[in-house]
């Protein structure tokens, strides 16, 4: 029986930022209908430690179809589609929780890596197609994101469209840091680059509908599929 | 007798791009009030061998109080404040007539460079305080825009306020590029980052505000100024 | 019965250069003794038709105890330990046989990625306290490298400490690619970082002994390892 | 009367650094001589309070030929040209003295930019012949290194060879960075490119050598010149 909830995740502020495009994007399209599925979106933490029980209890609360999980890149400039998740824990820079981890396996027994199974490619066109800048990326990096994106992997049947789509920084977030810089009160920032935010949801929005055509066309062509 | 006018100019596409965001810009705010001032928008031609003249002829149809100068930067991933332009003009990729030169002076006798005669710090403030990421530069290059600033600067009074603000590329630009690189088509693009018209719409909008109230503001701190 | 050979390959010259960073360490370090074991240098074609036969053969011929593939990177600025080989080969600059791919797998039914079997925190550690710049990073690409880390994986015992090197560039292979950009007969570099030669044999020649410590180590610590 | 002397300055450590390699080039090339002309060299505070004094003291010590300033950049992975210094000091990042300025004149009278005095083209042919990796560049930025080029410049006579050269971080400075922001005892590093000590030596003595034989050429070229 299927659920028709598109679930899209986004991840609270971190860094000493107090928003992250992340959610607010799946906070925009939370409720919305996209190809005629329900969009239900959601908020995780920034915490090794609890990322696990959150997404378990947002996977069973949603029982979803398609899961895109998004988030923060500070050295993004363009939509970025990450291609794998891998099984590691390993950043310096605290989690909102305070703690930090060196080269820990998110899963003890867990492969090494997972791929996307969102249809990345027909993503790219769309958006390139619709004027948004757009990469693959084959590495999500060893923080929360990666978690995140192994996690739902890991705990959704293989059949589920499953994948994370990192976001650049909103321009009143480059603003912040970069006044913050210029007032000798925060680090030189490695990048400046930043997006719209109504640029990311038309981003997401256009993610989101070509993962349900793409599963209405898998349906088509894989009879029982 | 003061016109009223802010010139406001931005460049023609060049580099095999089909559209500007300075000239856009110029074009957006070209025929609005702003500051009780009157936008007039003009686009420069991107030719060393044209763009003098065509500076003298719009800065005789316009008497500008006030100048700024628009010009896309492939780099730029914050609107940039410059605040020297030099008296050099080197470049190997070839302008819109198929010129490219080496270590060429703009003007035999002219100065070494000329400072930037815009409110920067007030301008820089304005920009971040309205969340828009912006920076000051120390150089303009060596390119037109570079040019288009030496030239304003130079056939314009002292007490003008004049100046050059670079634009990063919007997102349908970089979506061009990034398609043509996928397709093996374009080389790689040295930076992809992006910035909506609307937002650099309301930088230059905020750029002028806070020149007409500097100017307003010198007219009663300095008689006769 | 141990052969007592530690492996090191490097790339022949592509992409227009006619030297390859890699292929000069692997010929320096070839026939010397580190650690009591001895250097077998081979050179890989820079050909994703060729690779899986050449490692085949150079497997068969050297019986490797160690294996340390070497490569070029055009945008690393310090030595480069890769994490994980994955399964995937995508490039649209042509390798050497002029061939380009899309999203092909290396290997059918291959695992989507693998992890290096060397001992990188410890080379790292002893590259850091010789004052030699390294970093971990989450991906060797989707190039050759990555073919050449991901076959070694695969087509090694899980007991050989195995793994992948990115290596800068020289600094004549810039200087040639800046001469070249500067006479506007070669694109604008995306990075102009290098590493001179002796310093990258340093560092490949400090790889290979924690290596070899790694192994005697994990030897004695473990009976029957 | 020539005095036959060259004269070469570093910079003390500054930043956190307990070297620095502009300081290290001069130490090397101090007593040698290039060129016919002997090289002395010295070093300067990284002070905005005592720099003028010290070049003062420094000229009129060595009464000097030619003069060839040396900095470290953070940012550079080339040997930099410095084609122009600006009358501006502005720094967020405390000096050696702990001092710090906003948008201050280095010469309250003086002239916007003076441009460098040095071959950079022959230097720069000369050092891409060698296979040294060297870019010209629009801006020393506004910290201790471009005021040491503008009082160097205003303080010579406008016929003597004066100019500043830009040095990148030695590997070893890079290496000591990577491991404090391995260790979350540092921040990352917006660059970790870096150069070796020898390769610096050899390119300024390039530098120094086609100084000397462009100032013999305008000699012969320019009688009375």
């Amino acid at each position: 029986m299927a659920s028709g909830v598109v679930l899209l995740t986004g991840f609270e502020p971190f860094g000493g930022s107090t928003i992250n495009p992340s959610q607010e994007v799946a906070r925009r399209l939370h409720g919305t209908e996209i190809g005629g599925k329900r969009v239900v979106g959601h908020t995780l933490p920034v915490s090794l430690k609890q990322i696990g029980a959150a997404i378990d209890r947002i996977l069973e609360e949603t029982d979803p179809e398609i899961v895109i999980s998004l988030g923060q890149s500070g050295s993004a400039s363009t939509i970025v589609l990450e291609r794998f998740a891998v099984n590691l824990a390993d950043f310096s820079a605290p989690d909102n929780d305070g703690a930090s981890v060196t080269d820990a396996a998110l899963e003890g027994d867990g492969p090494t890596a997972i791929a996307s199974r969102l249809p990345l490619r027909a993503i790219e066109s769309e958006l390139l197609a619709a004027g948004i800048p757009v990469r693959l990326s084959n590495s999500a990096g060893t923080y929360l994101c990666n978690a995140a994106m192994y996690l739902f992997l890991t705990r959704t049947e293989p059949e589920t469209p499953c994948g994370f789509i990192h976001l650049p920084c909103l321009p009143e977030q480059v603003a912040t840091a970069l006044k913050a810089a210029r007032d000798g009160q925060g680090p030189q920032l490695a990048s400046t680059a930043s997006m719209s935010l109504d640029l990311m949801v038309a981003a997401v929005r256009l993610a989101v509908e070509a993962t349900v055509r793409h599963v209405a066309g898998a349906g088509v062509a894989i009879p029982g599929g």
